[in-house]
């Protein structure tokens, strides 16, 4: 019988790739044991939360009695904690919002839903440089939206402005960035964005159906080397940011994020109260509150950024060890190498697969001929990969 | 400009009663204080959770270090905690569950959500009795389902079987129930549920698409004078049972409900992992982890329901007082009486409000001539509330 819909059924066909490496993986160290297997498939920040967590669920624990606040939240979030999202937001993007500019979302990919089902008609698109994060297809497509990726450039994977502007039609709505990028570490620069805000604003200035741009930032927090996340919110009236405090606070399984619009948008309230209805609808309801008071009290903290710079730099020697060609990431936590020789990036995937290194090929982020290794791992064990990659490079050499 | 989708547009201008009797509600409670206004209208489980919640939160506090299970988790939920649900429904519904057959939920908002995105094609119906929980016309809707409300039979609101059957078309995908029912208080029973199952199974047996038997029940525990739910998985292999603990153990704000599929279903695995898909799509990723470690540690315990059984005798009194029609609601905490001479629901409802109570048009609930009152309220404000109920029934003496 045919038990669920064809939009589904296709999309279970074509599972992400990601989820295709961890089934392997969990397959590989059944066999050969966890510490012989090398995992860079999935970027799950497995560094503990800073410790103010701990006291905040004592303080919750305690506060159960009278009783605490596990009861409705109101749709949007708790009031104390939009608005001191609101305060770290204006200093952070250098716009001043108040709390009813901003919304506490179900971690970003809630986020993106519930925008995305309150702006999108049927057959409208969303322009979105790749490589990209693959789910972002299936988001819009929930709404029978359709993703338009542009071909970013390469070796840094900066804007391909000219190709962006070349993709849009009357029937685009929204354009989608993520900096620092997944899967590149790529961070978009004020030159590249103003001129995407500019172009927004002069769009918009013809349009009844204005196209939002939409800065998908949940690795803001992890730039390198002095590189500064610039921020998007000042460069088009039309502009909106999403975060999530899963790798910032490495507390992914309890899903907090946000949703800020500028607060100079045309009707800025009518999309604020959109985004809180299907926030409602969808199903999020609010989002978990036990995890909202967490972030309120730990919003000026961050997990250890030596831990990633370390596992970085030994990365980056691994890589220059076996001759594999590869940007810096200037932020987030992944490296975004060449298949060497211009190769078919699934069969070199599935070379380094064969010894025991599971990462996943550029195509899963519609982007052939490179591949994604995630750093969220144990820097002894990035260490320990170096002589699996050197292998896997010989018959290159 | 045009900020949001036309169909968001439309659910924000028919934005729910419910709501809107919030918003008055809030300002008849600023203007006469919130002692002088009776609120009946919002099903929010106002009594604290069972103490055992603190003492999760104080081990996950003490567990932060290892660190805790604040990580990803799988997208149908911790492992021991589906094994859990799957025991407890295993023995609740009288038909052997393994943790494959069930998937941790954000709430039955979300599981409701993700069955609908997973089963429906755009156009497909969904049948179900009125009165009827409103958001179910969003939850179908945002995939373009369509709800097909069934007028119920009053006093009761029993199941009216006939018109079910009729509204089967080749179009209907699912047949959703809610029992305890929300607004009505109605508890199906065997004879009326055996009934629909051996319906869908002979529907079934002609179908390619099967048509489900969806039993939403977040109200399960909260049934009144030694009243029995009856478990619907045992009726048909279609069957699926939605819950929730936000009732239960009085934490709706932290989200976490589940989905339990017959393991007889035919391809019962393609369900659960299109279910698994959307969850994860849909921007839940998974239910929010501390709540899962919470109600696994809480599967056996419950809120104190004499509270309810007091409250639900005090409203009672006042109905009768008033000389106002009801049936005695069998679960849940909701009345549902008649508005006097078979009057304008939507009337009625503002003469209350102009007596500072607070209730629900049945229009709200797709039933006009009754009204809705919640019992989540102290049984004193309930008690104070009667001379506002007399005094709005004198005009039908």
């Amino acid at each position: 019988m045919r038990m669920i819909s064809s939009g589904i059924a296709r999309q279970m066909e074509s599972s992400s790739w990601i989820r295709k490496m961890f089934e392997k993986g969990a397959e590989l160290k059944r066999v050969y044991g966890s510490e012989n297997v090398f995992d860079f498939s999935l970027g799950n920040p497995d560094i503990p939360p800073p410790a103010q967590a701990g006291e905040v669920l004592r303080v919750l624990a305690d506060d159960l009695v009278r009783p605490l606040g596990m009861g409705y939240c109101p749709n949007a979030g708790l009031p104390p904690v939009r608005a001191a999202l609101a305060e770290m937001l204006s200093s952070e993007q250098g716009v001043e919002l108040r709390q009813e500019h901003v919304v506490v979302s179900c971690g970003a990919a809630g986020a993106l839903n519930s925008f995305f089902r309150a702006v999108l008609e049927p057959g409208d698109e969303v322009i979105c440089p790749a490589p990209y994060f693959v789910e972002y297809g299936a988001y819009c497509g929930h709404f029978g939206g359709i993703l338009k990726p542009v071909a970013s450039l390469p070796p840094r994977f900066a804007l391909n402005f000219a190709a962006i502007k070349a993709a849009l039609t009357e029937k685009t709505r929204v354009v989608l960035i993520n900096s620092p990028n997944n899967p590149t570490g790529c961070v978009y620069n004020q030159d590249e964005l103003r001129a995407l805000g500019e172009w927004i604003e002069s769009v918009n200035s013809q349009r009844e159906s204005p196209v939002y741009l939409v800065s998908d930032e949940p690795y803001r927090f992890l730039a390198y080397d002095g590189v500064s996340v610039p921020p998007v919110l000042p460069l088009s009236r039309f502009a909106v940011v999403i975060g999530s405090f899963s790798k910032k606070l490495s507390m992914p399984g309890e899903r907090i994020g946000y949703i800020a619009v500028n607060p100079e948008l045309p009707d800025v309230q009518v999309l604020i109260n959109a985004i809180t209805l299907t926030t409602r609808t969808l199903g999020f309801v609010n989002a978990p509150v036990i995890g909202q008071h967490m972030i309120h009290a730990m919003l000026n903290e961050g997990v250890d950024m030596d831990v990633y710079l370390e596992r970085r730099a030994a990365m980056a020697d691994v890589l220059r060890g076996a001759g594999i060609r590869f940007q810096m990431p200037e932020g987030a936590f992944y490296f975004f190498p060449e298949v060497p020789g211009g190769g078919d990036d699934v069969k070199f995937v599935a070379d380094l697969l064969a010894r025991n290194v599971l990462a996943v090929p550029g195509s899963g982020f519609g982007y052939s001929g490179y591949f994604r290794l995630s750093f969220c791992v144990e820097v002894e064990v990035i260490r320990r990969s170096a002589d699996a990659f050197k292998a896997v490079m010989q018959p290159y050499e």
